[in-house]
C-alpha cells in the first residue's frame, strides 16, 4: 500500500518540479510570445510527472545534490512533454484532449503546436547542459537522454507504432516497441538521478533492471487503464488503442493476465533494489505508484 | 573571386562530410527500418553543407583535430535537416520540392516525416555529445547548439516568420527574425569548430561578429535568390515567399539593395577575421561562397 508519507513526499514534489519548469520555460512575454506560451501551455498542464519524480528518488540513492537531480528531472520531462504534444497531431494520433484540456495544437494550431515540440527537445538539451548540472558525468548524461529520445528509442518507438496499427503482433513484438516507445525515457530517468551522484557499474547495472521492469510495467497498466477506464478519469480519450487497432497487452492477453503481468514486473524490480536498503525506500514506493494507479 | 583551390577543398570536404553523415545515421536495416531509411533520405540527398564547412573552416583558425570537427560539423547539419524536413510539413511551408526531389513527408508519409524530424534532432545531441569528441568544452558546445535550435534561435525564428505571413514588417523586425532563423544556427556551426580547439575570448567575439554577418548576408542572399531563380536553378520552389505574402529582403529594398547589403555585410565579415592573418583563409573564401552562390 502506498504510505501516507509517500503522498505527501509525491504532492509536494510535483509541486517543485511544476515551479522548477515554470523556471525554465522562456515566459510569456520574451518572444516570440505566441510560442512561448503555447510552450508553458503544454507543459505546466499538471500530470503526473512519473519520470521526473523516478529521477529524484533515484537521485535520493546518491545523495544528489536537490538542484542538479531536479535539472536532470525537468530535463526528461521536457522530453516527455514534447512527445506527447508531437503525438497529439493529426498526422500521428489525432487527439482532442490531454490531461481534461484541449490539446496544443487544438488550442493554437498545428504550425505552433510542431515548434512547441520542437523547442521543449531543444530545452531538454539546454537545461541537461546547463552550468548548473556540472559534474564529471554531464555529458554522458546528456548522451544518454538523447539515446533514449531518438529513432533507437522514444521516437522509434512511436514509429513502431504507427506501423504496427491493423497488425497483429506477439509478445515479444509488442514488448520491442513499447521497450522504446516508454521503457527508454522512463530508465533514463531514473539512471540521470543517479548520475548525478557516484554509483558503481554494479549498482548502476541493478538500478537498470528496476527501470526496465518499471519501464514495461508502466506501460501494461497503461493498457490496461486505456481498457478499463472512462475518459473523465483518464483526462484523455479512453479506449482509443482499441478504436484505432492497435495491439496492447490487453487485446494479446486480456485484462487480467496484464494485470498480472504488471505484478510480476513489478516484484522483478523491488527485488533489483535490494542491495540499496532504505535508501532505495522512494523508489520502491515508486514502482508502486507506477504499477497500482488508477489514472 | 572564388579561388580554384577553395573549389576543390569544398568538394573534397562536402563528400567527407556526407560520408560522416552516412556513418553517423543508423543503418536502414536497423529497426525501425522505414524511419531510418526515411532519416537517410532526408540527409543523404546532396546539399550545399554550408553549416558544416563553416564548422570545418573555423576548426582550421585553432588546428582542431579533424575528426573531432567533423562531429560537431555533423551535429549542426543534423539540426539544419531536421529543421527542413519540419518546415516542409504541410502545417507549415507546405513543400512538395526539396533539392529537387520530394519532400520527406511526399516520399514517405507526415507522420513518419515528424518523427524523422524528431529523431534527427535528438541524433544531433547523440553526436555533440559522443566520447569521439570529448574535451573541456563539450558540455558548453551541446548547450551552445540546444539554445541556438530552440525557441529563442531556429525554432522561434520559423515561428516568427510563420506569424509575419501577410504583415508589413521594417527592417529590424525583418533582421531580428532571421538572426533567429538562419543566423543562429549559422553562428554555432563557426562557433563550435573554434570550440574544438583553444581560442581565447578576444578572438571568439571577433569570430562571432563574422559569423552574426554572414548569417545574415546569407539570408539576404536567400531572398534574392528566390526573387531571381528558377525553380530548376534553385531545386525547391521559386519566387514562393512572394506568392506566401511573406515579407523579405528583396520586398522591403528591392533586388539592388539587398544585394548591396549582403556586399556590405560580406566587407564587415571579412574585416573581423583580420586578427587570425592566414589561418583564416578558408573562412574568407567561406563568406565569398556564401554571399556570391547562384544557387
Amino acid at each position: 500500500m502506498r504510505s501516507e508519507a509517500f503522498q505527501s513526499w509525491a504532492h509536494a514534489h510535483q509541486v517543485r518540479i511544476e515551479s522548477a519548469l515554470e523556471r525554465i520555460l522562456p515566459e510569456s512575454s520574451a518572444m516570440p510570445a505566441r510560442l512561448h506560451e503555447a510552450m508553458r501551455y503544454a507543459v505546466l498542464a499538471g500530470g503526473k510527472r512519473v519520470r521526473p519524480l523516478l529521477a529524484l528518488a533515484s537521485g535520493e540513492i546518491v545523495d544528489a545534490d536537490a538542484e542538479k537531480v531536479m535539472l536532470a528531472a525537468c530535463s526528461v520531462e521536457l522530453i516527455h512533454a514534447y512527445s506527447l504534444v508531437h503525438d497529439d497531431l493529426p498526422a500521428m494520433d489525432d487527439d482532442v484532449l490531454r490531461r481534461g484540456k484541449p490539446t496544443c495544437h487544438v488550442e493554437y494550431d498545428e504550425a505552433t503546436a510542431l515548434l512547441v515540440g520542437d523547442s521543449l527537445q531543444s530545452l531538454a538539451f539546454e537545461t541537461l547542459s546547463s552550468p548548473g548540472l556540472s559534474g564529471k558525468r554531464q555529458v554522458e548524461m546528456v548522451r544518454l537522454l538523447a539515446k533514449a529520445s531518438g529513432s533507437r528509442g522514444m521516437a522509434g518507438g512511436q514509429a513502431m507504432d504507427l506501423e504496427n496499427v491493423g497488425k497483429s503482433l506477439d509478445l515479444p513484438e509488442l514488448e520491442s516497441m513499447h521497450i522504446r516507445k516508454t521503457g527508454e525515457l522512463i530508465r533514463a530517468s531514473i539512471l540521470l538521478g543517479a548520475h548525478c551522484g557516484e554509483m558503481e557499474e554494479e549498482g548502476l547495472a541493478k538500478l537498470d533492471h528496476y527501470a526496465k521492469s518499471i519501464g514495461l510495467a508502466f506501460q501494461v497498466i497503461d493498457d490496461v487503464l486505456d481498457a478499463e477506464s472512462s475518459t473523465a478519469t483518464l483526462g484523455k480519450t479512453a479506449g482509443k488503442d482499441q478504436k484505432d487497432g492497435k495491439p496492447t497487452y490487453v487485446s494479446l492477453m486480456g485484462v487480467r493476465q496484464a494485470k498480472r503481468m504488471a505484478d510480476d514486473l513489478y516484484d522483478s524490480a523491488i527485488s533489483a533494489l535490494g542491495c540499496f536498503g532504505g535508501k532505495a525506500e522512494r523508489l520502491r514506493q515508486m514502482a508502486d505508484f507506477v504499477v497500482k494507479r488508477q489514472f
